[in-house]
C-alpha cells in the first residue's frame, strides 16, 4: 500500500526525532488538563502519527490517481456556480468522511485540536499527490481557524482561563459549517488595479445609518474564491498621503457570498469569472463582485492591513510545505524514470550529470524541509504564547513576563525565516519541476508522465501569497533594519561567525561559520553602501561608530534603494545561511544528520562564494541608469 | 505597421555592419558571375534587406496575431491524416505565396539563392511571432537543401564547373515540390528505446534481390513528420561491440511517407499519432510506423549517422535562432507590461529588482546573438568552401590547399561555438520566459497575456535537436580532447590570456582575458584531474610535460568521466568565453558596441568566477558515490 508519510525518511525523523514536540504539545494540550484531550505527550504523538499514515496513504491512495483527472477538467463556471471535476469532488467527500476539516479546530468547536505542525506536515503529503487539492483543502480548516483567531483577537471569545477551554467565540455557526465539509473560505485582497501595492486597493466598505457594514468592489485572483465565507480588505477611511497611511486605511469584513435558505440560494456577491490557468486546476481562481454585499467587520475599522499581516506568516509556511510536496513529487518522478531508462549502456541516474541533478534535488528539499519545519514550529509557538498571554496568564505578572520573552523570540525566529522558506520553496519547485521533465527528455514535454503538469502547478507559487520579489524585499529590509537597529550586535555576530570559522573543532561548523561569514559581509557590505549614499561621512568608518542621530532616522521604506537590486541575491545567501545553522545544530543532536549538513554545505557553499560575490562587485552600471531615468522623470515633471 | 526585423537596432547592426558579407556573398553568387545572379554585393544586400523586411513585417502582421490560435487549437490526427488549424494553414497559404520555401535553393532549381545567414536571420524573426510555426516552416526549404546537399555529397549531383551551376540533382522534382509548397521532410532518428544514444536504434534497412531498399520500424518525436519527405536512419549491417561499431551499422535512407495518385492517396508509411505537448502546438510531433516502406538509400551504406552529423549543426544552429526569436519575445512582452504596470508610486520596470530582470534578459539575447550570427557564418563559410573544393577548384593545386585551409578554420570555429549556442539559446529561452511570466505576476500564470504560452514553447528546445546534457557532453569533449592533441597549443594560450589580463591596454580587452584565464584554468583542472585519476605519476606536471604515449592513447569516449560531471558548467563558462571574444571583436571594429561589452562583461566575470570555483572545489563527494555504485553493480555482475 504506497503511503507518503511512511515512504519519507526525511519527514518521519521530523516527526519522530527532529521536532521538539514537548513545549508545542504542552501548550496545544493546555498542559495534558484538558478534560477530553490526550493525557501525555506520548499519546499526542501517538494520534498525531496515526493522522500522518491516514493522510499518507490517503494522498497515495486516493488523491494521487485523481490528479491528472483533475488537472485535466479543471473547474467550471455555470451559470454563476463553480461546478468542480468529478475526481475533485470525490477526494473532498472522503476528506470529509475522514473529518479532517477539524484537524487543528479545538474539540470544543467541532475538532481535534492538533497543532499547526502537524497540519502542515500533513499539507506536504497532500501536496505531492495534488497541489492544486492541498491548496483547496487548506482554505477549510485554514479559514476555521481564521474566525477563531481573529475572534479572539478582536476579543470576542470567551474563554475559560482555567483550563484554556473555549466557552463561545463569534463565528462558532460558521467554524462548525466548515469542519463538518459544508463550507469554505478565503482572503480576498488583490484587484485588478494593485496586486503587490496594497495601498492602491479601491473596494470600499461602508456603514449605513443602523451601523451595518456593506462591501462593494470587484476582488480578483481569489484562490478558492467561490467559496462562502470571505474575508475581504477593503477601504473605509479616507486616505492621507504615502503608502503607509493608505494602508492604515483599510479594514478586514467578514462577508458570507451567499446564504442557503430553504434550499435556495441567495446570493451577496457574485462570481464574475474563473481565470484561465496555466496549471493548479483543481484551485479556483476567481474574480468576485461584491456590490453593497452585507459584512462584519473584524475587529477594529483601519485595523485591515494589520489583521491581514496577522494569517499572512501562516499562509506563507504552507506555502512552503505546498512547494515541498510539489518538489518531493518532482524529484521521486526524475529519479524513477533515471533509474529505468538505459542509454549508452547504463541507466541514465548512473551518468554523472543526471546524478549531480538528483543529488542537488534531494539536498534542496531536506534544506527546504529543514527551513519550513523550523519556521512552522516557531511560528505555533509564538502564536500560542500569544493566545495564554492573553487569555491564561494574570497581565504584567512575573510568568507573563517569562512567556512574553519567550514568545518574541520565538516571533523573532519565525519572521526571520518565513519569506525565505516561502521564497526558497516556491523558487526550488519551479526549478526542480523543470529539471525534472529534461530528465524525461521528450516524454518529458508530453503528457504522458505527469512531468509538464508538475511544472505548470509549481509556476504560481512565486507568484501567490506575495511574489518572491516581494519576500526578497521584506527578508532585506527585515535583515538590514536589524542591523541598524543593534549595529553593535550585527558586529558582535559576525566576529563571532569569523572566529568560529577558524577556531571550531567540528569541521562542519567551521564550515556554517564560513557561511554565515560570507552572509555578514555581505550584509556588511550592502548596510555600508547604502548609507554611505545617505551620508557621504561614514564612508570607511565602522558599522559601531556611526552616528545614533544617523541611525535614529533611517527610514527603512525610503533608505534602502540600493540594497533592493541585490534583495533576491542577498535573500538565497540568507536562505543557505539559516539552513545551514538549522542544519547544524541537528546534526549536533543527532549525529545521523551530519551527512546531510555536509552534502548540504558542499552546495552552499559555492554559492555563498557566489552570491558574496556578485553582491559586492556589480550593479554600480544599473544602478547609475536608473538614477539617470528617475532624474529624466523628475525633470519633466519639474 | 509592426516590423520585427526594423524595430530589432541589435539585428539591423548585423545585416548593415556586423556580418562579413563579401566573402561568403561572393561564395553564394559564384562571384558574382551566375547569368541571372546579384551582379554586386551592394545588390544582393539591398535584396537580402528587402527579404527581411518584407518576412519583419510578415512575422508581425500576419504570424503573431494568429499565434495564440494555433497555440489552442493544435494539430488533429483524423483517419490517418493531420489536420492543422486554420490559422496555420492561412499563414503557410501566405507564405506560398510569397515563395519564401525556396529562399536558400539555387536558382536553377527555382529558388532565391539565398544564403543560409539570411535565412536564419528570417528564423529569428519567425519564431518572435510564433516558434512553432518558424520550426514548421524549417522543415520545408530546409530539407529541400539537405536533399541538394546529400546529392552533392553522395555525387549524384551534376555541376558546371566553370559556373557552379547545378545541370541535374538527384531529387530535383522533390526539391521543386517543396518549393513550391506542396510538400516538406524530416529527419526520422528518434525511437521508443532510443533517445540520445543512437547505437540503441532498431529501426531495419533491407534490400530484396532486386537491389531495392524497403525500411521498416518505429520512429518516435518526429518534428513535422506529417509530411511526405523522411530522411529515415536504420540499421542495415549487422552490429559487433560497443556504441561506435553500432553507429556505423547505420545507414541514411529517404522514404516518401505517401504518393498521391489520380487524387487518391497512397500511404508507404503511416503516422501513428501525434504527442499531446505542452506546447509548440503549430509543429507536429509524430510517430511514424514503417513496414515494408519501399526507400531509397543515400549515400553508401553504413555511412548513415556520418550523413545524419552532417546536418546537425545546420539544425543546431535554426534552434539557436529560434531560442532567440522567443528569447525577444519573452524580453519585449514583459519589459512592455513593467512599463504600464505601477505598484508603489512608480511603474514596475523602475524597481530595481525588475529592472535588473529586464537588463539581463537584454544582454544576454545580444550575446547569443552574437554566438549565433559567428557560428552560422563560419558552418556556411565551410559548407560553401567544401562545395567549391569538390566541385570547383582542381585537386591538389594551390588553390584548394589555400581553401581547405580556410575550410577547416571555418569549420573548427563552427564546431567550437554550434554547441554552445545550442545549450544557451535553448537554457536561456526557458530562464527569460519563466522570468517574463514572474514579472506578468498573477496574469503571467493566465493565458491572458501570453507569458505562459511562451514558456510552454520554450521547454521543448533544450530537449530537442540533442538535449542540454548532450550538448554540454559534446563541448566538454570536443575541448578537452583538442587539448589532448595539443597541449602546447592550449599552454600557450593559456598564458596569452594571462599576459592580455594584465598588460592589454584596452580595459575591457583586459576583462575579457581574465574571463578566458578562468576557462583555460577550468579546462587545466578538468584534464589534469581526469588524466591523474588514468596515471598517478603525472599529478604536479606540467600539462606540456606529459608523456606523448599517454596522450596518443587518450580515449575520449571513456576518460573523461570526471569532467562529465562538470560539463555543463563547463559549457556555461565556454559559452560566455566565446560570447566575450566575439563581442571584443566586434567592439575593436565598432566602437559603438563597446557599451554592450562592457554590459555583458558585467554579467559575465561573476558567472564566470562562480563556475571556476564550482569547477574546481565540488564534485568529489557524489563521484565517490557513484563509483561505489558502479562497483557495486560490477560485483554484483562479476
Amino acid at each position: 500500500m504506497a503511503n507518503f508519510y511512511l515512504d519519507n525518511d526525511d519527514i518521519r525523523f521530523y516527526v519522530e526525532r527532529g521536532i521538539d514536540w514537548a513545549p508545542l504539545v504542552a501548550l496545544v494540550e493546555q498542559e495534558f488538563k484538558l478534560p477530553d484531550g490526550h493525557k501525555t505527550l506520548e499519546e499526542a504523538l501517538t494520534f498525531y502519527k496515526e493522522v500522518l499514515e491516514l493522510v499518507g496513504q490517503f494522498s497515495a491512495e486516493e488523491i494521487a490517481p485523481r490528479a491528472a483527472d483533475i488537472d485535466r477538467t479543471g473547474l467550471q463556471l455555470v451559470d454563476g456556480e463553480v461546478v468542480p471535476p468529478k475526481a475533485l469532488k470525490q477526494v473532498f467527500d472522503l476528506i470529509k468522511g475522514l473529518e479532517l476539516h477539524g484537524l487543528c479546530v479545538p474539540r470544543e468547536l467541532g475538532g481535534m485540536n492538533g497543532p499547526s505542525m502537524l497540519y502542515m506536515l500533513n499539507s506536504e503529503l497532500m501536496a505531492r499527490a495534488d497541489v492544486s487539492t492541498m491548496t483547496h483543502f487548506s482554505f477549510h480548516g485554514g479559514m476555521a481557524m481564521a474566525m477563531m483567531l481573529y475572534s479572539l483577537m478582536e476579543g470576542s471569545t470567551e474563554i475559560d482561563r482555567a483550563t484554556g477551554v473555549i466557552k463561545k467565540t463569534r463565528w462558532q455557526k460558521e467554524i462548525a459549517e466548515i469542519v463538518a465539509g459544508k463550507a469554505w473560505g478565503c482572503m480576498d485582497i488583490t484587484e485588478p488595479a494593485a496586486g503587490s501595492d496594497m495601498a492602491a486597493l479601491r473596494a470600499r466598505g461602508e456603514q449605513d445609518a443602523g451601523g451595518n457594514w456593506f462591501v462593494t468592489g470587484e476582488k480578483i485572483f481569489i484562490t478558492s474564491g467561490h467559496g462562502k465565507y470571505h474575508f475581504v480588505i477593503a477601504r473605509t477611511e479616507e486616505s492621507g498621503d504615502g503608502a503607509f497611511d493608505g494602508l492604515k486605511a483599510m479594514s478586514l469584513f467578514l462577508v458570507p457570498a451567499y446564504e442557503d435558505v430553504g434550499g435556495q440560494r441567495v446570493r451577496h456577491a457574485r462570481v464574475d469569472r474563473l481565470e484561465e490557468k496555466l496549471g493548479h486546476h483543481g484551485s479556483a481562481t476567481a474574480a468576485i463582485v461584491f456590490d453593497r454585499s452585507p459584512a462584519q467587520l473584524v475587529g477594529k475599522r483601519g485595523e485591515g492591513f494589520k489583521n491581514m499581516l496577522f494569517l499572512m506568516n501562516n499562509a506563507r509556511l504552507g506555502v512552503s510545505f505546498e512547494a515541498l510536496g510539489l518538489c518531493e513529487a518532482a524529484y521521486r518522478l526524475a529519479k524513477e524514470y533515471a533509474a529505468g531508462r538505459p542509454s549508452m549502456g547504463k541507466t541514465i541516474d548512473r551518468h554523472e550529470l543526471i546524478a549531480d541533478y538528483l543529488d542537488e534535488m534531494q539536498t534542496d528539499i531536506q534544506g527546504i524541509r529543514a527551513l519550513a519545519v523550523y519556521g512552522t514550529w516557531h511560528e505555533e509557538m509564538a502564536q500560542r504564547l500569544n493566545i495564554a498571554l492573553e487569555h491564561k496568564v494574570e497581565k504584567g505578572g512575573l510568568e507573563a513576563e517569562r512567556l512574553k520573552k519567550q514568545f518574541r523570540s520565538h516571533q523573532r525566529r519565525a519572521r526571520r525565516v518565513t519569506p525565505l522558506s516561502k521564497y526558497l520553496a516556491a523558487e526550488k519547485a519551479v526549478e526542480m519541476a523543470r529539471r525534472g521533465l529534461q530528465i524525461h527528455g521528450g516524454v518529458g514535454y508530453t503528457k504522458e508522465y505527469g512531468a509538464e503538469k508538475l511544472l505548470r502547478d509549481a509556476l504560481v507559487m512565486p507568484i501567490y501569497e506575495g511574489t518572491s520579489q516581494i519576500q526578497s524585499l521584506m527578508a532585506m529590509k527585515d535583515t538590514l533594519g536589524a542591523i541598524i537597529k543593534n549595529p553593535q550586535a550585527f558586529v558582535k555576530r559576525a566576529a563571532q561567525a569569523r572566529w568560529r570559522s577558524v577556531s571550531a573543532r567540528d569541521p562542519l561548523e567551521r564550515r556554517v561559520a564560513r557561511v554565515q561569514t560570507l552572509s555578514k559581509s555581505a550584509q556588511q557590505f550592502l548596510i555600508t553602501r547604502t548609507a554611505t549614499d545617505k551620508l557621504r561621512a561614514l564612508g570607511g568608518r565602522p558599522l559601531n561608530e556611526w552616528p545614533r542621530e544617523f541611525l535614529k532616522n533611517w527610514n527603512p521604506k525610503r533608505d534602502f534603494a540600493y540594497a533592493m537590486l541585490h534583495a533576491e541575491r542577498l535573500t538565497r545567501l540568507l536562505a543557505d545561511e539559516a539552513i545551514c545553522e538549522i542544519l547544524l545544530e541537528q546534526a549536533e543532536k543527532h549525529p545521523e544528520r551530519r551527512e546531510l549538513l555536509a552534502r548540504y554545505l558542499d552546495r552552499a557553499e559555492p554559492r555563498a562564494r557566489a552570491l558574496h560575490d556578485e553582491i559586492t562587485t556589480t550593479g554600480e552600471r544599473l544602478l547609475a541608469k536608473l538614477a539617470e531615468r528617475e532624474d529624466a522623470a523628475d525633470r519633466s515633471v519639474g
